[in-house]
């Protein structure tokens, strides 16, 4: 066994999901949460998720390994509401959906004698909180590490990190957290914004109603609502928190889109039919590569 | 029966889907499909989707209703295929994704003795041609009508034409070809173009590779995918054929999207975290019309 005792910081869906399967994996023998809201506490206890104690010092307190699953934006207090709790040699992780940013924040709460390794599961669902979590949340998904250095106790603390999460059912890798940084703008956080606000836009439109948008949407507008549904708190603190890279795809995304637009005016179909066609081979690649179900409509009944 | 008999010009996903679900509810006696491509007529017999003649003419001789099953920019030559074989009092519909240019394109062809009842069945999966139609295609979707005009034929028709789809599962609904764009504008055809657009964004660019944005899907852009995999003739011809509605719409989802990227720029979390939090309860409307499912992730097993 990789870690005796872990300890979560954040019982939203990440955190209880990581609960959940550590538990049912048998990846720790005693795991602890916290959960800065005693509402969020309450709910927790009552999912039977592990410990809950009232303060974080008391949930990191012998634990081998910390894992912080709060908002990006709430990393760096988080951090300093366990430093001085920490036991020496433990590891400390997190589950930020960008690491530049919670390296610069986490960092320097942290004591000496513990190693940080930082990490992000390329998991979730639409939904949030305690309840939200499973087991299964992590199966055949990528969890990426972002070690900050390479000294023997290091890349120690970074392989038991790595067995910890392959017992979950993850599939590790590796990258540096401003590679992470970029890799991830394109491949969730641009798709995350841009449903967001088609989502919002069509809440606005004075031509069509809201209930027509409703009523009509599974011609296509509900797939956004999806994930446009996520929790706002994480997003607002992604977005603030990878501005540069999100900003740059952002950028790209605006001038193709332009381009389209052009294409549309000026009726060329010659270029829109090629850059359709181009879309759907990405598709087949992303199904070849076991990233999405093949079944048409992902297997919905309508 | 509203129809004895019935003819399908175009053998692809929805006009196969039409022929499975018209036999298994009886809902006429006599099947026929014609399409301009020898390939698709022979693998349409293949499936037994019914009688598949060599001709146009063929396929709607004596047939009582007509549907043209094609993309809407080959919606006139359909029409001109076959006016001259078309039965007096034979009630002609579509199933195009723009009603407007359809009307324009068919209209002039149709012999006087026949009614044009303009439709559009809101339903469809990613995948194309005649195998990837499938009986229940159109159960509880909606099916819009687009009346012409109102004379006791014409009324007779349109109610005959709803029962028909009604037997297919569908649910009626109807309003002018003006309104239908506007509204699919919005819902289906703005959806379309911007998930077309981030996939072939993303096949391009230099920060991030292709296979990377592949393996790392399932964060947020594989569900671009699913849609941006539709048919790429169909969707060129929606865009030249619905240009000043898309056109407004994109206009409108631009500026909203500029005033995001300014305020992720100037890190204003109060903006974002509004605006993500609206979007979020859209999502609870549309599970609550009944119009997409409440399982996490679609149900999709990661």
């Amino acid at each position: 066994m990789s870690f005796d005792r872990i300890a979560i910081i954040g019982a939203g869906l990440i955190g209880a999901s990581i609960a959940h399967a550590a538990r049912d994996a048998g990846a720790a023998k005693s795991i602890a949460l916290f959960d800065a809201d005693a509402d969020v506490r309450a709910r927790a206890r009552k999912l039977n998720l592990g410990e809950i104690p009232d303060t974080p010092e008391q949930a990191v307190a012998d634990a081998d390994l910390v894992i912080l699953a709060v908002p990006v934006g709430a990393m760096g207090r988080a951090a300093q509401s366990i430093a001085s709790a920490l036991k020496p040699g433990a590891v400390v992780s997190d589950v930020g959906s960008v690491k530049g940013a919670v390296v610069e924040a986490v960092k320097p709460h942290l004591p000496e004698k513990t190693i940080f390794v930082p990490g992000h599961p390329l998991a979730g669902t639409e939904h949030s909180g305690p309840e939200a979590g499973f087991a299964t949340l992590f199966k055949g998904r990528w969890q990426i590490l972002t070690p900050l250095g390479d000294s023997p106790a290091e890349r120690d603390a970074q392989l038991k990190l790595a067995q910890f999460w392959e017992k979950l059912g993850a599939r590790i890798d590796v990258m540096s957290p401003e590679r992470h940084d970029v890799v991830l703008a394109v491949v969730s956080h641009l798709p995350h914004l841009i449903a967001f606000n088609i989502v919002a836009m069509a809440e606005d439109l004075e031509s069509v109603t809201e209930s027509e948008v409703v009523k009509y949407s599974a011609s296509g507008f509900r797939d956004f609502t999806r994930i446009a549904a996520s929790d706002p708190t994480m997003w607002r603190d992604v977005f603030l928190n990878n501005k540069d890279a999100v900003l740059e795809v952002l950028g790209r995304f605006s001038e193709d889109l332009a381009a389209l637009q052009r294409a549309i005016r000026w009726g060329e179909g010659d270029t829109l039919y090629d850059l359709f066609d181009r879309a759907r081979r990405m598709r087949r690649e992303v199904i070849d590569a076991g990233q999405d179900t093949p079944a048409p409509n992902w297997g919905r009944e309508n």
